[in-house]
């Protein structure tokens, strides 16, 4: 944001002092404001018609890429601040259609279903109701003024139903700093050069910019998927570091997303009691909508076999009104 | 299906015999078989890369329009078969983060929330094993063999993750058959000479073919908005005759989705008992993916205004394992 | 509560002051403090050991009746304020069993059940967490230091796991007031002296003293089994005045309930908005425990045939960790 | 049951057939029709008013004590089988009311909640629907005729909603086997032999005859306490032996519960692959209603200490329509 004052060296965290450190981040970062007194969706406003269209031209094959974790029982959840794994059940089933139970006439039979969860149980946006500052929820307002017990009465998630819609591109740290495994070990902090460094290395149609949505793969949960889970869902992960605000507000993207449970590193890069910096300061402050376990080890595939790593990516959230995330099935059309 | 058997006057109906009239049209648009022993995705199949390229040059704009109806109390489920409304409830608020009852470090404050629906409770898809006929599921297995209590074993709306992403078509028969009002009455049987005579006056863009998804508006959710929900899920319901099972087959859409509750015309077109005729022809034999509750209002305005009725459309379900069916957000990019 | 200043007039009400009528009975009926800082169970304390002992010597018959409602989807409740029915679904069912797709050995087979519901959907205690007094709950606590979104903190329901258990006394006014009908009409505010009217006609076994549990019928219920739910939960109802605070707090009853969903008239008594004044006296102010949505018509008619009114009362709450109030199944034994 | 045929030697089990060893059990022990062709309570009916009345004249103190553990996400439940545990949720906080955001009138405020949760998650009692023998329910009725989809159409435990209250007779085999710790190992099969030689140890209050309601404490509870959940729901534990499905006959128990998830002892006694074959004998054939995880610690405690092991016991389940088990709150009354 022009006039954004500069940290002395955004590189560089006191790793004694998380106060401080999301707090310089938080002002020099924040985007309260820059669309208006009203704004719901922050830096989605950096997607416009015309970067749709753009990202539209990107399709020259027609192949489509769920980027979605399957939603069942068998997912990573622990119960973790009450975090369920889906709960899917049936309302009718084909076997009692089959036995004749239902009652419907002419042969007509039926199956009926529900399911229950949190909506960060599996692959999703965070909303920008998910996280705040001190009290403050993005845009300046306080968190009681807009996220109560009937939910997000500003901010929520419905508010981006035909937004997450733009260039969506893939950065595969995981292969870039692993070539071997692909994978990035848990802990490790993924730094603004890295990401610059990737980009570059992986060519032009990685080049990061205004509106597009960055996609950062680190290979954890192909290790989860072959290791089991483990603690994949709260536990120690790769990630962005705090350090890369400045690269999250200064490229302008629209949107991240990770194939980790939190998108920063995990434990996070303090030698005191810390949890999560980077939500603090760009959810609440900068206004960015954070993509969460992520499945983009096909696409990884795909982009790399093309050395390719731009595309369409259609990410609609669930219009759940009031909630401050959503389930989604996030596809890449290439 | 070439070979299939045709009906002496498929336009007809005798309305006292829904078992014969439903036997002949299964028999006559039965695709079992037709993509393999162990399809998932029945109609479906008729997307492929192709289809999808050319839908994606369709956009001209970047405009963005969700066809998906708001997820929360105030819809209109009133628990016939046990469908509820989406019930939306919060983990965490911001008034908790707010009075610092969160226990977080460094002023970190965080919400989130679950869901508990029917997964036909609002916008969705119907998968291939929501219908069977006379104890049939799609592709000839026995319903018993393919959803239990454990949900769909093999044709779980999973299978469809990255398939309808095509080409879409508005066919907005309420504005078409009623241009004063733009609502068709509850009962009114949409017809083959209907869908066509609607499909030539809005022009070339309206053109139905192979693996489009074809949405239907009858202006009922408009007239729901305006007069309050009543009887708009499970009530009467303009909506396809089941005559039109036809022109379903023979035109090769992949799905079809409108703006009521249950796709076909309620009441039926029957003086006996009957339920729901034109599902059990389409889905269990046809194996067609048939959409509900989609809010098209604001897409039948955007075509009107441009003169143009197709679009890209992204219309991914949930991947949950074994699910009949998928709450979606599906967005048309114009 | 010794001390405590007495009303002018505590029949009368200014139909203009809901503020002042409430404030003024709150401050007369406080008992907070009464049991200790670190209460959690108000006026069940009134419970003791003697008094159980006394109340399990009034069985001579053996004879249980069950107070409570079905729990199903056919309930009173419309989603008011996010309140459904109970959304009852099988995990397992006999039909997969008959059918043998269970997989288990030597014949076994299995169903099991989940259910979904607010815990004042049907026949339930409110606890002590259930409402406030101008941001105050229960004991003097700040309501946001008790009843965060991770539930009731201090006076969840689990603290009165083995509580109710004491004398029951029924007061059938319905019956009394209404000879011909058993039901009081909707909007009919019960007073201190048809208490005592009620209580004095049945005779000796109605007494009504320290530690008794006591069941108000007003006849509501039966009607609405007749003539359907209508507005049944959360509409107009008879119940106990404003008034009675006094006759609550000076009887030291340990709990209260009634066949209608919120134990106190409605519409309330004030030609000013107004919502359950009762409730916000004796709840988080007297400690007092309510209980709603009892089905007490057969218990009426046993107690009527015996003339006699007392009996064990065994109404024991899931201890649900947290929660403001519970699902029971309240046991009458005579 | 009069005529039964005696197996030669009930104490004996062949650990390479249990088709064979549970099918002579079952006929053995089969009690369908004892109560009528359209039972729904099974030994339940072996409580009779006079069993009542007796039982409540056993309250000596007045003393009372839950044998529920507690409902939270807490609680054993791993996810096996979609057993979760209870997801408790707040509709509304005394956080809200205290801030001022649920624009109640008078400074009134509020708070309500929500459960999902599987009805056999905690402390329950298994319905009588919940177990099929072949294909076949409680009372010879075919499982597919009893609970479907739609949950138990035939012995719902909405039928017991009255029934369980009577004499509880607590046998600590724990503390009878294992003196020092009170704990017995997991895999002990309790035998016919050691209920009796238990029941001669603790004296004349733990005589059991017809209509009791039996409480086994074998410790497990405790340890898990101890030493963290493991596998306490659904892996190995101490229970009873298939070969005390006689004794569990011949004494005409209305009712017996464990401190255990499954009552019978895993692994089960057979050298094959089997799976809880003493509730296939004893629920579906012998129509007994079981319950688990129960907390018996504090009572066993309580007996000990008073030599006496007998009272009036109160386990009203909540009577969910068509439900296969109930949560249920279970009351000693000593």
């Amino acid at each position: 944001m022009a006039g954004a004052p500069a940290l002395a060296d955004p590189d560089l965290l006191d790793r004694n002092d998380p106060d401080g450190e999301i707090r310089r981040r938080a002002e020099a970062y924040r985007n309260w404001g820059r669309w208006g007194s009203e704004d719901a969706l922050g830096t989605l406003n950096f997607i416009d018609d015309g970067k749709r269209l753009q990202a539209a031209s990107l399709v020259s094959e027609g192949l489509t890429i769920s980027l979605s974790q399957p939603f069942d029982m068998n997912g990573p959840q622990k119960g973790w601040r009450r975090r369920t794994n889906p709960v899917h059940t049936m309302l009718d089933t084909g076997t009692d259609a089959e036995r004749g139970t239902q009652g419907f006439p002419h042969g007509l039979g039926g199956a009926d279903d529900v399911i229950a969860m949190p909506l960060q149980c599996s692959t999703q946006w965070d909303g920008l109701g998910h996280i705040f500052d001190h009290g403050m929820a993005w845009n300046g307002r306080r968190a009681g003024d807009v996220v109560t017990s009937d939910g997000d009465l500003v901010t929520g998630i419905e508010h981006a139903a035909a937004s997450p819609v733009s260039r969506g591109v893939l950065l595969d740290l995981g292969r870039h700093l692993q070539p071997d495994t692909g994978e990035l070990p848990d802990g490790y902090a993924i730094t603004t050069a890295d990401l610059e460094s990737c980009a570059a290395a992986q060519g032009a149609t990685s080049a990061v910019g205004r509106g597009d949505i960055v996609l950062v793969r680190t290979g954890q949960l192909a290790r989860a998927r072959r290791d089991g889970w483990g603690d994949y869902a709260g536990g120690a992960a790769p990630g962005l570091s705090l350090t890369t605000a400045g690269w999250l507000h200064r490229t302008e993207i629209a949107a991240i997303a990770t194939d980790t449970w939190g998108f920063e590193v995990r434990p996070n890069e303090f030698d005191v009691p810390a949890f999560q910096p980077l939500h603090q300061v760009v959810i609440p402050n900068m206004g960015l909508t954070v993509g969460e376990l992520w499945d983009l080890d096909a696409l990884a595939d795909a982009c790399r076999t093309r050395g390719r790593y731009e595309f369409l990516l259609v990410a609609a959230p669930l219009p759940i009104t009031g909630a401050v995330g959503s389930p989604i099935n996030p596809v890449a059309i290439l």
